[in-house]
């Protein structure tokens, strides 16, 4: 089933995965589409278009029962289990990740962050181990890593692409600037600035639309 | 003509913005449909179609001309002028972005920083002012901001958000983990997790086409 929901509904599930898991910790246990549409920024009838791919939710005027469509959308984000990350770079990026501590509660550990510079890095990288970048091959062949996130200069990214998918990893997460595209690996090219250009994009039409 | 631009075209818009910026420096002046497919992760008949929507590019046989259409793409975004942006919250998210030097040289110049706690993030925070929270009206009346970027803790964010609002802030990109919607606001709800759920979803296609 999974292989025939299109990309734009697979790119709005977080969305629906993270307002679920609201509604589940306020007690909720079933909710119609126009309150969903009330909570987030998606039109009633586009909800049900979306949800309707898993069939057997929402029977009309019976609305969604929360936990089994949250555990549903989980399994099909593949978040219904933990993986092991790994991240390249111990720059800004690198390290604002290492410290986000929602990744952890959300089943993705960090086992290790790489710098070519271990020492510099060490001092702020908290509690994650920060090896030297010479010891990537040994390390993934000692702690697989389901995930790695490329936080390096552009000029290294494509490199450290390949020195990933030659030890074995099979999905890279890309903040550096600059697209990847690497042969038998899943790449996210999580471009920082395109969130950015998004809402400039929006807020010039909030501006020809005269509202501003 | 805008206004006629789907919003999964828009969402492709920065990428193809970067990679014609990636051209224009190597000295491209032309490309055809296939050779950008070739470089990015689309087909040569969606970027066809996606860049159709800007007549008079792309005639066939003759490829689109790099330099325009990366001029015409950034108009459409947006990013053919400056942005003044502050951050509130100088957690590791907002130290990171207000680090991150790429902003300023795309036209984003970050005024300042707010947190309730200047005097730490004060020390962190590099060459951008920090601010306490309680004088943030007071900077905007100011210095208006174009852009506000939330990266408080998700309990905060909603109130954050409200304050901005009031304060004529037009356009909030918010890191909070939480959804964000705000009247006369528009909102870019850069959730850092939505891009890991994307990939895990695409390593199971992977796992369950038996290529890994």
């Amino acid at each position: 089933m999974a292989s025939r929901i299109s990309d734009a509904v697979i790119r709005r599930l977080p969305m629906y995965y993270r307002q679920l898991c609201a509604l589940k910790q306020e007690g909720v246990s079933r909710i119609s589409s126009m309150k969903l549409s009330a909570l987030m920024n998606i039109t009633a009838s586009q909800i049900r278009q979306d949800l309707n791919c898993f069939g057997g939710f929402g029977q009309q005027g019976y609305g969604y029962p929360v936990a089994a469509l949250r555990r549903h959308i989980a399994e099909i984000l593949g978040i219904d289990r933990k993986y092991s990350v790994v991240i390249i770079g111990a720059g800004n990026i690198g390290q604002a990740l290492s410290h986000y501590a929602r990744f952890g509660s959300e089943g993705y550990e960090i086992t290790a962050l790489f710098d070519i510079d271990p020492g510099l890095a060490a001092k702020r990288a908290g509690g994650t181990s920060v090896l030297h970048i010479d010891r990537l091959e040994e390390f993934i062949g000692a702690n697989p890593a389901d995930i790695a996130v490329i936080a390096v200069p552009a000029h290294a990214a494509a490199q450290t692409a390949e020195r990933l998918a030659a030890a074995g990893v099979k999905a890279i997460w890309n903040f550096a600037p600059v697209e990847i595209v690497q042969d038998g690996v899943v790449v996210e090219n999580a471009q920082l600035t395109d969130g950015l250009m998004a809402l400039t994009y929006r807020l010039g039409e909030l501006r020809r639309s005269g509202a501003i």
